[in-house]
């Protein structure tokens, strides 16, 4: 297995998705903006899946499904949402196909056509409400804690695998309170187990913080969200977390009656996070060799290759992995051993370092004779030998410590790639010289952040929840400021 | 809480309707034909999927995810794919909406017509096929064993919540394979799983079998099947696992060189369960009360009831519960207190009897005195006082009781619903009669399947892999026939 790689610092998108297809995490399909993920991809999907489900049934929500589509005047009733969603979607217009008359295959019969078009969901917002009507009576119904796993569209024009598609894979969770406290609580709640998830499980270091008003998704009062560094200097955005009001509640006729007896709106929170966190993951940790997976995240945490010249070796070795492998088992530490003999071992160890398996085991005739096995990390290419016996609990630690190590690295990067500047010369310099998070003061205006966009393309990722107060000159205007925000050129 | 359902002696039909809503599985949505699957009704797809996808991966395979749309040329690729698939079906013709001139608000943008239109997948083949053309090169890259959980669109005009429906959940399993006996015995291991699950987990006894010629799915050499019977003397088709042949490897050029180097087609199966598993879970077990759920895949096992008047024994009988509640969980029983104050007991009794809770504790102050429970089964109704000390472990073997109970019950229904004729005659007086499965002599043409079902609306579930070899005639045409098949009326 050759080097197969491009390096980051020569091309980095180049390395993003020739790692992404290489891995075979992920590739495109014939439906234009539309990815397959494949096998050893979803399986590191599902992993994450399975831990943020844990989390939302842990925080009381229970899961649900609504439908794919939305008829088109829903999207019309709320009037920032219809701004923000009824743009580039997928229409469906017709339901039946028929034989062509003159013989050239299948046509779209047009006596099939749809009185009120539907639109697949770019988010279901719209459709839930309109159900909430009928779920919510009185204050006893309240609260209402769905969550749904669910594909949906958006007919991006530029689409990078898991980044931006236009179809994608996430969950939306959609509550309802009969309180504002209640809601905006619930809408917090969600970003931190967001921030929980993204940092223990992704090792992804990330900023909490609340989204200026012209970045807010469309039908929110408040949005929050998380924003992670890549090895780039660019932010990415992997969680928000809505706080509704009551604006679905009015579009769609929800209320409740309160233990007094009055009828009032429900208040409403939306919250998710997609498969664009498969590309957060890949370009936090990763490095010219591949993929570097975080243990947590990782379907093969380990994986043992034998070496081995005679079939006698060969049957030794494999012996001891097998028993490795049962052991380890028993810890709940997945494993593979491969005794391909297809391949040579340097073909394998560059195969599994590209699919970032975070421990290698490499077993061979001089191992027998010692006892010992080469254990090599991933994250930082050290190689040891160990004893064979009581190996499992070293391995176990040693998960541990790349899961950490990997944490650590990024959160460094993130440090060092933090800058505070306070004038715009220094913020422009800054953003071509390195890149990375600019905390700086801006006035508040969305004039002002309209025109660092279009004169920098920074954006103004969040006002971190933990911004200090801090007298200070917009960078762009001059205008007084209380508190920094972040900027950064994103994903 | 009042009785809410009508009996299944008069009205089976809207008995089903009824109880999948009232049970809150289910309800119909604003999009027609699209259902809404409640967070109670979800949960019970969520233990169903879980069994089956350990299964899926204990048989080695894993999963993917390909996109929703195909193209509408994909369709028509397998000739008798095409004639399956390629007719009610949702169409995406644009990918655009704008605001409309004369502000009568959002329409669809005519500039923003596909070239291709797109097919919201009813099932995906194709484009699977389409990606294992480039998946496949040598015998080395063989068995591919993938599955995914997804939701397809068949546009059906009359619709039932989890029966028909225009969306619905399913799984699909894709292979390819080396050789023709290999992937047959693909086929057969997965219509092996379905059975083992609906006779396991759903308590429902099943006979597996072949689909004749004229029903087997499209594109497919041979479909097996799994069929159960309903209260109502109805059969279900609960999964199917089809034989592809080479069909779609030859439609999608899919071929993969063998060790000796030669160049050959690739052969392939696909095999699915979907929510309909749900309608038949409802119809197979429940009574006039409401749900009966097989433990094995009820969300909640054992529902604590508490019966007081004062405060104090409030206080007492939550104790109890709590404690109680935490040593079950330990054994992974499932168990919901139900300390709501808004509802008196008799209220929760019913509600818990609808939703199929398969073990009811109620605890009063007597039982507070004498150190004792009241255990009542939901499938037999029968209640019995039993001391608290120990109770784990009767609960859990009464579960396991319900799960054989329930299953026993049902296959005895099946085997008294199950008819030998041998006339025509005696077909149609039985058939009328009672329902049930009908075992009876086919010529094996599809003219006589085909008249006995526009005479009799019967049509044959599926000729048993066990059927004996036996000399007969055919009870339409008289001709010879060497075993005998199932008739049924179907859902
Ligand atoms: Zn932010
Ligand atoms: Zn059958």
């Amino acid at each position: 297995m050759a080097k197969v790689l491009p390096k980051r610092s020569e091309d980095y998108s180049l390395w993003y998705n020739e790692l992404v297809k290489k891995a075979d995490l992920a590739e495109n399909s014939a439906v234009r903006g539309c990815m397959i993920i494949k096998p050893y991809g979803f399986s590191i999907w599902e992993k994450m899946q399975r831990e943020l489900d844990d989390m939302f049934k842990e925080t009381g929500h229970q899961n649900a499904y609504f439908p794919l589509f939305i008829p088109k005047s829903y999207l019309s009733k709320e009037a920032d949402h219809v701004e923000g969603f009824a743009k580039e979607c997928a229409v469906v217009t017709h339901y039946r196909l028929k034989n062509d008359e003159n013989g050239k295959g299948i046509v779209v019969d047009p006596d099939a056509k749809l009185e009120e078009e539907l639109i697949v969901r770019p988010t279901s917002e719209t459709i839930i409400w309109n159900t909430y009507r009928n779920w919510v009576q009185s204050y006893r119904d309240l609260p209402l804690l769905v969550n749904q796993w669910a594909n949906v569209v958006r007919w991006e024009m530029r689409t990078r695998l898991f980044l931006r598609t236009a179809e994608f894979l996430w969950q939306e969770g959609h509550t309802a309170h009969a309180t504002k406290q209640e809601a905006i609580k619930e809408t917090e709640q969600m970003i931190n187990v967001y921030a929980d998830f993204a940092e223990e499980f992704m090792a992804l270091p990330v900023i909490k913080g609340l989204k200026s008003e012209s970045e807010r998704f469309a039908g929110a009062l408040e949005t929050y969200c998380i924003e992670g560094l890549m090895q780039d200097g660019k932010a990415l955005q992997a969680g928000t977390s809505h706080f509704l009001g009551q604006n679905f509640a009015k579009a769609f006729d929800v209320k409740f009656a309160t233990k007094e007896g009055k009828q009032e709106y429900v208040w409403g929170t939306s919250w998710g996070v997609s498969t664009r966190l498969m590309g957060a993951l890949v370009m936090a940790h990763s490095d010219d060799e591949g993929l570097v997976l975080p243990p947590r995240l990782a379907p093969i945490q380990v994986v043992i290759v034998p070496i081995y010249k005679t079939e006698e070796d060969q049957q030794k070795i494999a012996e001891v992995a097998e028993k490795l492998k049962k052991s380890l088992k028993l810890k709940r530490i997945s494993v593979k051993f491969d005794d391909r003999d297809t391949h040579k071992p340097g073909f394998k160890f560059a195969e599994w370092e590209l699919k970032g398996v975070p421990l290698r085991i490499a077993i061979g005739p001089r191992d027998l004779e010692n006892g010992t096995v080469e254990l090599a990390r991933r994250d930082t290419k050290e190689k040891q030998t160990v004893n064979i016996e009581g190996i499992e609990s070293v391995i176990e630690d040693t998960l541990e410590l790349i899961q950490q190590n990997i944490y650590k690295k990024a959160k460094d990067y993130r440090t060092a790639n933090t800058y505070k500047v306070d004038t715009y010369e220094e913020f422009k310099t800054q953003l071509e010289k390195t890149g990375g998070f600019i905390s700086a003061h801006w006035d508040g205006t969305a004039e002002t952040e309209e025109k660092i966009k279009e004169e920098t393309k920074a954006t103004i990722r969040c006002i971190p929840l933990d911004a200090k107060e801090e007298t200070g000159k917009c960078i762009y205007s001059g205008k007084p400021s209380n508190k920094r925000v972040l900027f950064a050129k994103a994903y």
